[in-house]
């Protein structure tokens, strides 16, 4: 539990750094009997790869994903799914003048703080390459998750100003509508003033930052485990483990603060012979345990910190001097950001709905 | 980790329902040697107590507090602490006609659909009840980071729709100013208007949300870590686990998302011969690491479900009915709230804090 | 996990010095719909309750257990079920003089030495009073069981150099054929035996060791997580952590290293349809998994420590005295250690039994 | 926690299956700044390594290891350290009949009821392959505790019948006199007869069993954790999730049962100024502390299951037949589970070293 585990019976041991021979994880607790392969994972990869758009970096990581254990015959055997995924276009040269200078907003300083040593290569073990071992492995929680009709789609409700009305940012999308456009923002009109905006920062070597709203559907109620291990709780905490982010809401939200109660509560009803809510302002999550609707949650993300526009900063024999960053960046994270977020989503979610499986099987022995 | 356990070298295990016998928690891993008495967790308690004032609940809890273990003359032995507050005024007749009831808005329903089974006096273990639980837990962490000169002040910035402009909203308060005001909003304008609107609030049976500020000082950089146990992660599930949360931001927050990384980047200048950064949009954490600045962010909670304005909602007969809430509860949570957000800080922190000590404590042994 | 936790589903955290207040513990993850009562609890207890016989010691206490929540109107609802025994005839005023002295054998001055500090009064958190913990704890874990068709059986089968012969030490006994003699051991003439030697050596104010058999009955195949959480290390864990427990065998145990593969191996027959093994040297398990044999193993204690012969020590100011102990004290442990084994075989398994069941549980949704 | 995670702050995640593509495991939490390269690991996995001698399997796995992570400029870096060893001379088809058999004594039929699904190549993930991965990572744990002065020693002590006196099983010996022996045994004469008897077995296609004792030398007080994380709980539950090992025993062991308090008990003395003890009957362990004597435990492995001698067994088709066994394994495990122990042990000595390093720290900075 040194920081580089998550999650209880889905449990994912994550490691590398961006610029060492690979970066990799280890995914104990899928349960057998799953069919999985490489190319799922590659898939799921390569919506994170760099390098994809004009909206991205112009670094071109090829990622290309190995499985090392845990598969046999293309289905998963409940034993450790390792997976790896080698570093290329490790231009480390690129980060040898940054190895004396503390790069703004970036985790430079605080890593020799903590440790005493750094990885000065790229960002090292804080780098978003580590995100590339979350993608992976959230690719295997959800075909897991698939299996029981659970599905996760996010998409881009903001970057910089530019910001999708209420209505059409908590409307129902699919991957498909998502991946079609750049900033992998759902509505055409929006996504092209985005990617306009984000365009135009990276041409004048400056970033912004936005919002990701995330969506489950399938969701079986009862799933959370109150009161420190809530569903929102550990969403939480998933999301903020992201590089970048800076914030996490659920279904209301912060518009929740100025909101009366008799406008909040979700109201139930009798539909088809079900109990249903008229509304969801709580985000499908009630005293953080799933209540079968949809869930909803936004994720707020930085402008990334790279950015070539000087900035002053010191280096390590405690001199002030000028920045113009070395290394390609992303001038907006979030279209990338879309898949980390569903596929850390997925990660809690399989390890969430496994605990409340087990008290399911229990209440089956006894009651027959 | 059936979820009432959390924490990992600094744990707390915490029990009990609304309406049962006593609600208690056993800290286990408090470092030895810490002056500690049932005072101190009394004081806090104190703060968090209902009946307090016309903002809150006229339900009256007198919450005292008893510990069983782990102290001894005065001081903490490094064995767990176990702590137990009774349950008074346990009208529980007043929640025998909610047994057939599911209260919108609150976990009723999803307590019977995860566990089959439910204790429905009055939320049960889904009760702001437990709240108590971390509250004297918290005492006992910040009895140990008080020893490290780590101080934790929270404060209201939103009640409704009155909110603290920015400028006042992260200014430095401490402990004193805040609790002049029976809202625990710090400054005498807001507060009282604040203090208006819920008592009228109370007046129509009706409630509403808010944000609490957070503000920690005195944490040393390096604490937190990556890359799944940031330090913001670690606070986001710890907020996120307190009833009626919806969201929380660190620093920036979701402003962040329409600034510019030119804007956003917290630049580095020397200062009395030490690094400091010239702005602190990161609330004092970078890559999940404190970096020495104060540590900031901001907690949104909804408005309390427990109205007694009318509301839809169905029974376990699968009856729609109308529902006028029995029960007496606060109209807004946030100044009861502030107490229970530096408790789970006060956890958080404490963890995280001697898991850094063991790798200074490693540090130390190998440079001599 | 800083030690008084222990369980990951089925959860155990534990608190209490001997002469404090009191002693308890919280059962988080206790399956909802149990049928439970403190009189479950108490009757535990009381077959580890000290004073019961001449084989005991004569402190008398009389553990009455105090159920705080978790149970409502005699069922287990999923939340934590804490437990409370206040601490009586604490004559604290006979450890006085300890408080100086480091008795032989005890924790005392390893307590000092990872503290800083100690509660000197009888052991404090070290005492086998701790004990009483895991009992009430395993009666939770065994009604959970016992819904489950699992059974747990433990017996004496050597006090000092009496020991039964392997033939009557690894047969089948009940828990009526155990509690029928004070030793505990269920073969009349070497219970009769073990007797005189226990009182022989409490009149001589000397002590003995012993060993417990443990057997579970009805367990179905399946049990215990490779590699690390095999069912055999976290029975043996179990074992270990139980105060003056010396060694853990299981099956053959020692006795397999001057055994030929050619006889240890169990081999495979068909017997009424199924697949059975035609001896049972591995113990009930296989790589650490349950294969629906009885699970077998054995627990050796040494002699209690606290003994009235005259012995050498030093004391705080580092001088050497002869002791003389102080206290009432077992002088054979074992016949009131196999309440403890059972409970602390009930938490293991109750764990790794909601474990296997998660998956098996999933197994079921994508099988139909 | 599904298994295959061990330890808290210095933990251990390992993957791979005998015939897959690889094994390897993820480090988390091992200190910055320790001296460490691949020629470290290399040495240990090498001590391991099949196919050394007459004693052992003639299968020849190279065992070539590569670091992927957490080591930068020769040295760590406080985070992940991940390691591969990929699999040579994978004769898998040697198993394919083996796929539809259960091998008596082996874990193919509780896999398959455990998960449903079995990679039957060898054993797959209950092979004694995965036993590579705990030397390399226990060669890490090694470097660490080395930088602290303390020292893992282990030997064999049994092989089949032949036996150490105690006079000599039990005394000092270092890594250098323990391998200059093929079997791993210290003392000449005994090492020649264990290494006759087990080529003789060899060459009969049968197996023996055996013992091990270890000796940790350095390791300072206040070690462990109470009370369920003890440091013999630990070092108990970390040896029995070896393979093969059937029990293991803490200082006077077994033996203690039939041992008096008076002969059993550690009386203290001054020397030179210091406590000590006059004897370690407590195998260095008091309460499940160190108390700053030697470690001292035995540790009890089966004979192989893997036999050439015919064998009566099962199908998958439920019928009986004849089993002779396939595959190429050592007739006696204990000489090559030296190296296992041992790193077994650096594992959970660094672990623990870790947590009480923490409080170490806390008491620093509070006494200043």
């Amino acid at each position: 539990m040194s920081g580089s585990n998550t999650g209880i019976l889905f449990r994912l041991s994550s490691f590398g750094e961006s610029h060492g021979p690979a970066v990799g994880g280890v995914v104990d607790g899928c349960p057998p009997g799953i069919s999985l392969c490489e190319a799922d994972l590659q898939q799921a990869l390569d919506r994170r790869r760099p390098g994809q758009s004009s909206v991205s970096t112009s670094r071109n990581e090829v990622d290309k994903v190995e499985i090392l254990s845990g598969v046999f015959e293309g289905k998963s055997t409940g034993t450790p799914i390792a997976f790896l995924i080698r570093n290329k276009d490790q231009r480390s040269e690129d980060y040898k003048e940054l190895a004396e200078v503390y790069r703004p907003s970036h985790a430079d300083l605080v890593y020799e703080q903590k440790y005493g040593i750094r990885d000065h290569r790229g960002g090292g073990r804080s780098s978003a390459r580590e995100t590339a071992v979350r993608v992976a492995a959230g690719a295997i929680a959800a075909a897991m998750l698939s299996k029981l009709g659970i599905e996760i789609v996010a998409w881009v409700i903001q970057a910089g100003e530019i910001r999708l009305p209420d209505s059409l940012a908590y409307s129902v999308y699919t991957q498909t509508d998502t991946d079609a456009f750049v900033v992998r923002c759902p509505v055409a009109e929006y996504a092209s003033r985005m990617e306009n905006l984000i365009t135009g920062l990276k041409a004048s070597g400056d970033s912004c930052g936005g919002v990701v709203h995330c969506m489950v559907r399938g969701l079986h109620a009862g799933v959370g485990e109150p009161v420190y291990e809530k569903l929102n709780a550990r969403i939480g905490a998933a999301m903020l483990s992201i590089n970048a982010c800076k914030g996490i809401e659920f279904g209301s939200g912060f518009r929740a603060a100025n909101m009366k109660g008799s406008a909040h509560n979700d109201a139930y009803k009798i539909k088809d012979g079900n109990i249903q809510t008229q509304s969801n302002h709580a985000g499908g999550i009630q005293g953080g345990i799933s209540n079968g609707n949809e869930i909803r949650f936004d994720v707020a993300f930085k402008p990334p910190s790279t950015i070539s526009v000087a900035q002053n900063t010191v280096n390590k024999q405690g001199q002030e001097l000028i920045l113009k960053a070395v290394g390609r960046h992303d001038p907006c994270v979030v279209p990338r950001a879309v898949p980390v977020v569903e596929a850390m989503c997925a990660l809690v979610l399989a390890d969430l709905v496994l605990i409340q499986g087990s008290r399911l099987w229990f209440r089956q022995q006894i009651n027959h």
